[in-house]
């Protein structure tokens, strides 16, 4: 075992020297920030790939001649097409994100949100820091590239009870869930119905990043659910809901039906024609509105342009995207540049830009090079980028590709798949990290560390549906709720004892006097609560006493009440 | 570049099918559950060394004649020893823990917290999971191994600002914070107070914990410094307080002194004879009144038993450790047993066990073979380890270790820490990808990704001494404080308009109106302060109309006292 040892280092270590001397050459020299700059500066908006990538050319480009500020509200750039694989942990988890700094040597990063753009006083507003100073950047060129935000708003449930699947953020949250879902059934054995919702994983869209996601979370639950006891790996459920007739609509109909005949094989439900219209803590609600009883719901779909968009005066679609000329100048506006899934870009050929990675790196050429043009009195150019191909991934050694108008599926377009992303990494370091990685977990078992604790989850709000209990009388006492709208009744022993609305509180008696419940709630109406957990609740009736009195006074009289009955 | 790769590439690969060969011979067979055991069952409180030892050690010992339960608050076992190198980020966040089910694969493990334990009923009640159903857990035998909890209560300001360092959430918590931190000096040009304030780092206690944090503190903010524009190296200042007159207490003179000089060289300030007596959100208070600016506080001092052993009917020791005879048995409790830090174990040569992973090993030994000895009727036998030796690391490429009598420093008893640590790790997979990583970092640059998104911080409990500012005219205002104990005086233009005293709520004018601070508020006495960031103020004030009433009411009356000023 020692021999083993020693020679798998010694082999890594051979390895290593290698790459040393390949990253040697190409060691950057440290530059030294110029305050007193009188530089033009540019401020770009957005951490993304059109941010990043627009500053990373003007780097390139413009040299020291333009002063760069990037502000983005993360420290790093998300190499989106990878996160998926942070669900599995298959790569780690600090390698599908690189730090901006590293990136970009040249450019001063804020990180923080923008709360506001004066294009009067040409200022970038940004939100505080440790001190709540006013922070305000000034700028001679704008580059809005806020991409799009997940946007959940105006479908029932979804906000409170769906998991987005954006950013880093993102995929831990839901890795870290799905591990506790698991953990829970695993110690469940007395309620059938609660180990089937805990086990039921239902992913919404079947485009691109849906399916992406149903894929590493199916082969990523099936895989660990071997390490639980008590856990039938046949107990397991994935579903992954489509409103189209097939899935991948982006792609060839042969390449989907491809997809669709091996992700069923290796055990996804696939539900075509079906549109997710609700969620609630406990179910997905389906347009015909059957609920699935799920504990895990995750939606790709909606996304919107970012909500700063809307606040500001700039021509826009009616779906918010900001209107741009194929120099990507904001019109009527100079010194003003938008791109990426924040615009609505015109493609050469006619129609709209895609709103995918390749599409926002050359744009951000085009638009680096249009800055330097205009500081030089030359004339712009438009985008004129008509893509290269699409690819997929459908988890453990399978993908589907159309590259140049040819079609792949299976091994090889997952060995493209992996080449093509693995070279486009931002860093040799990345990529180094990346191969071992992926080389490791060819013959590693997957990780199943749950990195956040449980703990308490602060005061969020919740969305039921008719019919739902919030609790069960006996059931342990340990949160209050205010009702946000919709109705529920308080039913003990079977008798109806009361009526909730809009404004009341329930749930309070149980946490203040330390018991379990005495009555069960059931919604009538769809209603939304915030709920107070026992922590917050304590905090805040400790110190402010109108709230204290006010529900000491009404848990009196409901116990009176009670009683009287 | 290529060829360079491949050749990384084929090195690896040659090390991983001669490890492949290796893990082959040690795949474990899978094992069914039995959940209609009559076997006795031995309930194990406690997811570190001793209890993840006492079940490792009854599955080898007792084979399938007892069914063994173990409650854990998390799914992994931290390795303690290497958590400080999380901060760094130069080992896999996830290579520092291991998941316990992969561990123990017979034993029935529950992620919960224990909410009591009912010696009469010899049942364990544990908290609740999705649903609020209540979950006891009978037993035979129980094994106490909660271990420690660090304990700032009765330290002024300690429990709101200081970083704990204890768990894989503590180091996460700890290193996000230090970027964070890092981020805002790098664009605050204005402030040098503040700027100072950010670039000092603080670590209170120089013990094993406290010397290894500062030191990997120390190399980690020197090396990413580098990559921030606009900060100085010279800028930063490491703090190492100790109340001691040398650091490293537990070890000899001359190793503590090698230990001090490294620190020194290599830019840690150590300040001997110091106490921390409090810390606010802005400065940690020394024993002698004067404050050191920082926003960055890490104290690895108090640690107490777990509260849990408070709240039992047990033998305890002053300080709260449960009694155990030197078989590690309660006294007068039949089939109750303890060990590790939660314990007061009788060391062999006479006094008590000191509280370290290799004693708390030894002694889960001793446990499980007293267990099975019960069982099986036969005598138990007492616990008899003297502890092999100590070592702690300095960060690069340092440590120091007395090993057998034989003190080491520098080099060799870093490689030695190294090895050993190694070679203790769980599973040939864990010490592969972490000997991977510890090579791939001698080449590459260290991470400095944040992982969390600064987002709202929920409600918390702030702490302010006599004399600081909450906030300045001017600022932006973003939170409503509730003032807890304590007193603050309100001055606004140079004027003080008001008195703020236990009750009293401050900063919701700003809030409500979205302006700016109207008025300065400076401390008078140290104050307690609940503090409601913009986001939950907002959902609170919304849904309890009580609430908002006053808010208004009191927001009203000193609009129109400021008025008529």
């Amino acid at each position: 075992m020692m021999m083993t040892t020693l020679l798998v280092l010694t082999a890594i270590g051979c390895g290593l020297i290698a790459f040393a001397i390949a990253f040697a050459w190409r060691v950057r020299p440290a530059v030294v920030h110029d305050h007193a700059s009188q530089r033009p500066r540019v401020v770009i908006i957005g951490g993304g790939f059109a941010g990043v990538y627009t500053a990373r050319y003007l780097e390139k480009l413009a040299g020291d001649r333009v002063e760069i500020v990037l502000v983005s509200p993360r420290n790093h750039f998300v190499f989106h097409p990878m996160l998926p694989e942070v669900i599995s942990g298959s790569i780690g988890i600090m390698d599908v994100v690189s730090p901006i700094r590293r990136m970009l040597p040249r450019t001063e990063l804020h990180v923080r949100t923008v709360e506001g753009i004066d294009f009067a006083a040409r200022t970038v507003q940004t939100s505080t820091g440790f001190h709540s100073h006013v922070h305000a950047i000034p700028f001679d060129h704008l580059v809005l590239a806020m991409g799009s935000v997940t946007d959940f708003r105006g479908l029932r449930g979804l906000p409170e009870h769906a998991f987005p699947f954006k950013d880093l953020g993102d995929a831990l949250r839901l890795r870290n869930h799905v591990i506790r879902v698991l953990e829970e059934a695993a110690v469940e054995h007395h309620d059938p119905a609660l180990r089937r919702r805990l086990l039921t994983f239902v992913v919404a869209g079947g485009g691109f990043s849906g399916v992406e996601v149903v894929a590493e979370l199916n082969d990523f639950v099936r895989a660990v659910a071997r390490h639980f006891r008590g856990i039938d790996p046949a107990e397991l459920r994935v579903v992954l809901l489509h409103s189209q007739d097939r899935i991948l609509p982006e792609m060839d109909s042969r390449l989907a039906e491809f997809a669709q005949r091996l992700l069923r094989k290796r055990g996804v439900e696939i539900r075509l024609d079906t549109r997710l219209a609700a969620a609630t803590g406990q179910a997905a609600v389906l347009g015909d509105g059957t609920a699935l009883l799920t504990q895990t719901l995750v939606s790709t779909v909606p996304s919107s342009p970012h909500p700063l968009i809307g606040a500001l005066l700039l021509p826009r679609t009616p779906q918010g995207r900001i209107e741009v000329e194929a120099t990507l100048a904001v019109p009527g506006m100079p010194g003003v540049w938008a791109l990426g899934d924040c615009a609505r870009v015109p493609a050469p050929g006619g129609g709209v830009a895609p709103p995918t990675a390749q599409h926002a790196i050359r744009q951000a050429r085009t638009l680096a090079e249009n800055i330097v043009a205009t500081l030089d009195h030359r004339p712009t150019r438009p985008f004129a980028f008509r893509g290269l191909g699409k690819m997929g991934a459908l988890g453990r050694h399978s993908a589907v590709a159309e590259v140049f108008g040819v079609r792949l599926s299976g091994f090889l377009a997952w060995f493209l798949w992996r080449t093509v992303y693995l070279m486009k990494l931002p860093g040799w370091g990345r990529r180094l990290k990346v191969a071992v990685a992926w080389t490791l977990d060819l013959i590693l078992p997957p990780e199943l560390v749950q990195l956040e604790a449980q703990g308490s989850t602060g005061i969020v709000r919740e969305h039921f549906e008719p019919g739902q209990e919030v609790f069960e009388q006996g059931d342990v006492g340990d949160r209050v709720y205010v009702v946000l709208s919709g109705a529920a009744e308080v039913i003990r022993d079977g008798q109806r004892i009361a009526v909730l609305e809009r404004g009341d509180y329930f749930g309070e008696m149980a946490v203040l006097g330390g018991a379990q419940r005495n009555a069960t709630v059931c919604c009538t109406e769809a209603m939304d609560v915030l709920v107070l957990p026992r922590r917050e609740f304590a905090m805040l009736s400790g110190s402010l006493p109108e709230l204290r009195h006010s529900f000491e006074t009404t848990a009196g009289e409901r116990a009176r009440s009670i009683g009287s009955r």
